[in-house]
Order: C-alpha cells, then structure tokens, then sequence
C-alpha cells in the first residue's frame, strides 16, 4: 500500500537527506519526493512510500527530528491528481484540444476516475524540444497531445525519446512536418484529439489506442 | 544560480538518502527534488539546486555510487513549464476557463514568458477541499480558479489554508455559496476569468489583483 506524508521542516542542507536515510533504514521504498521552499522560508517536503508496515511509527519517528515541525498524512497525488494528459503547442489548438480533453475527462472524473489536463502553450522548434524532454520528468503522465500546425526537425528526437524511455503515448493533430509520422495516433479535429486522448487511458472507457491505424 | 539535474539509479531504499546526504556535505541548497520509478524498474530522480559552486564537481561525485547509471544536466522546471494556473471545478466551466487561460498564456510565453494552465474536473464538496488542499503541495502554483456553480461548506476552509499558507492567490467564478465571498476576485464571465488568472502572474502584463475590489 502507498502513503503519502507532508513534512514541514527548517530549510537548511541535509534535513531531506536525514529523513529519506532514516526512512531507507526502515527497509520502507520511496516512491515520490517533493522539496519546495514555502513563502514564509521554511521547506515543504512531500513524500510517497511504498511496501510500509507501520506507517505510525514512520510518522513518529520523522516527528522527533529537531529540524521537523510538523508531520501529516495525506492523500497521494495518485489520489488527487490521477493520470495526466499534457497538451502543448500554439494557444489556438492547445486551448481545443483541452476543451475536448477536459469535458470528456469530466464525464469519467464524475464516475471516479482522476484524470488531470495540464497544458502549456509554446511553439518553436527549440522549445518545443526541450518541452517535449521535460514531459519525461514528470509523474504520472500517459498521454502527450502535439497540437500546432507545423512540427518537425528535432522535435522528432524528443517524441522519439519520451515514448521509448517512459513509455508515453503521443496523439498529434493531423499537421505539417514529419511529427505526426511518430505519433501513435494522428487526428484531425482538436475537441476529438483531446476526447480521444482520455479514452485512450479512462478505465471507464474501452479504447485502444494501438488499434487504430489511420489518419481520423 | 539554480541547476537542475536528471539522475537514473538502481530503485533501492537508500539511494536518493546517499544523493541528498553528498549534496548537503558540499554546502548546497536541494529547492526541489522529485523521485520516481520508470517503467524499466530503475528509479529517476530529478533534482534543483540553489548555492551551487561548480556543478561539474556535483555531477562527477554522484556518478561515482555504484547505484547510479547516468547524470545529465537539464533545464529546471521552472524554465520549462514556469508559473502554473490550476483550474478545478465542472467540466463546463474549466473547460471555458482553459480556454482564456490558454489564449492569454500564449500570448504571454510567446513573448518569452513560461505560463502553464493545469486542470482537474473534480466535483463535490468533499472532493474539491482536499483537492484544493492539494494544491498546496504542488510547486509553481500562482493562481487557483474556482470553476464552478456551486462551492461553499468546507471548501472554504481549503481556499483559507492555501491563501495565508502557500501564498496563492484565488480566482472564484460568480456563482452560488460561500466561496466567492473568500476569493481575491470574483469574475462572471469564465473566459474572462482564465485571462485575468494569467494576467495577474505575467510578468509581461500589468495587472494587480489586489487593486480589484468589484464582482466582474
């Protein structure tokens, strides 16, 4: 079974280091970390553990560190967020697409499910590269949607790369360039990328996206 | 200066403690870390840090631990996906408010600014305060849009804990029940909202939040 805690803690070097050693020591897998500074200068740590047998003694023992003002358990962000689609290119199909993919996300959220549509309109060839690696890097991510008009040239790299190394599937709008050729599945109308790309991975739909094989 | 590095290890207890424990030893700041498995079965850690004096030095001492496969240096995420807008609410009214949000952010990153637009279609009481809740754990958030016809009850406890806690600020749609009385602003239109979200966080925009006492 997964946890999930939320650590307050001093912001200084070493506090994160002490914590996920002691909790390696209880033999105690973690899954998920997050370290970020809050406003107010202290550091907010947000932690998953997998195969845990007590998860009290955990929280009791990651209490009594000195640097350690406050330890809560929390729902994880599989529970909250859920899988995520990621959709980026120019602001025109970017906002399109999410239509789409937040009104049929909405239609399966409503029965349970947790599917998040997170999106970031950038075009150009470079940045588009880089974004594309940067998906890589984040959790829980399933499907990418490729909404622009014209991609190509090293953006190929980068879908090669994500589908290969972490295993994400890439829907593109049917557009110019050589992207749509590394797709696994290539649409026409942004609303239905967008509903198609929710399907693909709602296990309250029944959807494959390795079966389709043509150009919609 | 900040770096960011990607980090492909061996998925044992006790790796990510021997990571963070060498970085503390050299007297850097960890501002954020993330962990998590990859389909292979190996562990990819992604790490900022803050107060770095020769990252190559860093990057030779982690790839030295036997448990460590590969060491790359890579954007931060925050030049890749920047200051974040989250919109939750039903799927009718996100999806509008993605709509402006995306619009106006494309206009905003194609100037050279980085705003992404993340969405949850969640409803129900109980299941917008912990979401709401969540949304403190997230690391970028700005602004949060209340996208809905209907919040009140313990909703409200959440927007108070994430508004004095993490600093962020809150955008309510006009609509029925207590939350929009907790709001920063209170816009009738959903398109409307979602441009104003992302004006108010440009930095290419001159827009105070603060300054707007009307229900729009």
């Amino acid at each position: 079974m997964t946890f999930a805690l939320n650590i307050r803690a001093m912001d200084k070097p070493g506090v994160l280091g002490k914590i996920t050693s002691y909790i390696a020591k209880k033999n105690v897998n973690i899954i998920f970390t997050q370290v970020y500074n809050q406003p107010d200068g202290n550091a907010s740590t947000y932690i998953e553990l997998e195969n845990v047998e007590d998860i009290d003694e955990i929280i009791k023992g990651i209490s009594e560190f000195s640097e350690v003002f406050e330890v809560m358990q929390s729902p994880t962000m599989n529970d909250v967020w859920g899988k995520r689609i990621i959709i980026i290119g120019g602001g025109a199909q970017v906002s399109q697409v999410a239509l789409g993919a937040i009104t049929e996300a909405d239609r399966h959220n409503i029965r349970g499910e947790h599917i998040s549509v997170d999106t970031l309109p950038i075009v150009g060839e470079e940045n588009l590269t880089q974004t594309i690696r940067a998906v890589g890097s984040l959790p829980r991510v399933k499907v990418l949607v490729l909404a622009g008009s014209l991609m190509g040239g090293t953006i190929v790299d980068s879908i090669k790369e994500i589908k290969e190394k972490y295993g994400i599937k890439v829907i593109s709008l049917n557009m110019v360039g050589s992207v749509r050729d590394h797709a696994d599945l290539v649409v026409t109308d942004p609303v239905q990328a967008g509903v198609m790309a929710v399907m693909s991975i709602a296990n309250t739909a029944q959807f494959d996206i390795g079966r389709v094989k043509e150009v919609l």
